[in-house]
């Protein structure tokens, strides 16, 4: 449909990079993948040549190519999904309504700014150095956040959602909310105190988008997940 | 202008609250002042009341009231601030291209989603009673953070910044920065080395709405600063 093109930089656990992966896939935009391992070599995200995509060193970017020649890269996950609904805005993973996209907006950043920085892997890093807590203690840590989060979003998904987490349509509050429930998972929590969570996540999780977004189906996941 | 009516749930030091009341300032609308004290009372926002009004116990929360008298009541700084604009749109605080608006976003995104949670009170109280830090240790893990990622914000500030944090009109950027810097100078940080921050900072901090919006300015401030 358009000549731009798009490159992803990814790790295949990075929640953030797998919100971006999502939106691309359900848009229909092909990309090409470009993986950041966050752990080999000290953390790839650390050399030279990914600081001068993205100064921050975190995961994902996204550069953008147009048809003739010019690029742009763009960074932080959630700037990166508003971007790409300002740009393909078919299928909308925003309401139409300023009310409706502020229930979604404040659906994601329960998870962007209340949940997700708490317990990623830099801060459960620091923990180790800062404390020598153990990989035990770094889980316990991130359990914690996620279920205090999980908690105020149970109760703020219980007015809103509908088949998805706002509504009977995929938006991108579903977008960010799969990602963590991945991270969830990966704390070894258990969703059952979390039924509306788990319902709708499980909705979006069975969508062909979604799938193809999964840590799992990435390029750079080991062959035994 | 509009009878739309405006109740402000903040804490004259909540970094997010002061986002809000600086674009409410900005845009200049009026609004009603309710604040919640975040430490009295083993912290006002876990009392029942208002997690009635916000399932999450955090500020701000902005409730929004229409002249046939329907409210809603919206949550999260950076949600509030896109429906603040999408809904009074006058003066804008982001730019009318979709790469101009990408680009606001992500300095908005590193402040809200890589800086701001991982310093805020309730981290921060979390490493007080986990592993017994004191006063002092919490202030250098809050430095840590906002030092790492002011690193991050100088060289992205480099690329974009003009007279204010991505050109010459106050932007998003600005109003999420300077709650940011406010932080950083509570944590007694040197902001020499990050002197681009610095500027546009100094230059938003000038403006009347951010003066307005000031945590000393507010309502619940103590007489002493």
């Amino acid at each position: 449909m358009s000549a731009t093109r798009y490159t992803l930089y990814s790790y295949f656990r990075s929640s953030a990079s797998y919100r971006v992966r999502i939106a691309l896939q359900y848009k229909g935009l092909a990309y090409d993948y470009a993986p950041v391992h966050l752990l080999a070599d000290g953390g790839q995200q650390y050399a030279a040549d990914y600081r001068a995509v993205n100064p921050m060193s975190e995961l994902p970017s996204l550069v953008v190519r147009d048809a003739a020649g010019g690029a742009v890269t763009l960074a932080q996950s959630v700037a990166i999904l508003e971007y790409l609904e300002e740009t393909c805005p078919e299928p909308p993973l925003l309401p139409r309504d300023a009310l409706g996209r502020a229930r979604v907006r404040q659906l994601v950043e329960v998870v962007n700014s209340s949940i997700q920085p708490i317990q990623n892997l830099k801060v459960l890093k620091k923990l180790g150095d800062d404390f020598a807590l153990d990989r035990a203690g770094q889980v316990a840590w991130g359990r914690y956040w996620v279920e205090r989060g999980f908690g105020g979003l149970e109760g703020l998904l219980a007015r809103v959602a509908g088949e998805h987490a706002c509504g009977d349509a995929v938006t991108l509050a579903d977008v960010v909310l799969v990602p963590q429930v991945y991270n969830a998972r990966r704390f070894g929590m258990d969703l059952a105190s979390f039924p509306t969570i788990s319902r709708v996540a499980a909705a979006a999780e069975a969508l062909p988008a979604f799938r193809a977004a999964h840590p799992d189906a990435q390029p750079d996941a080991p062959a035994e997940g």
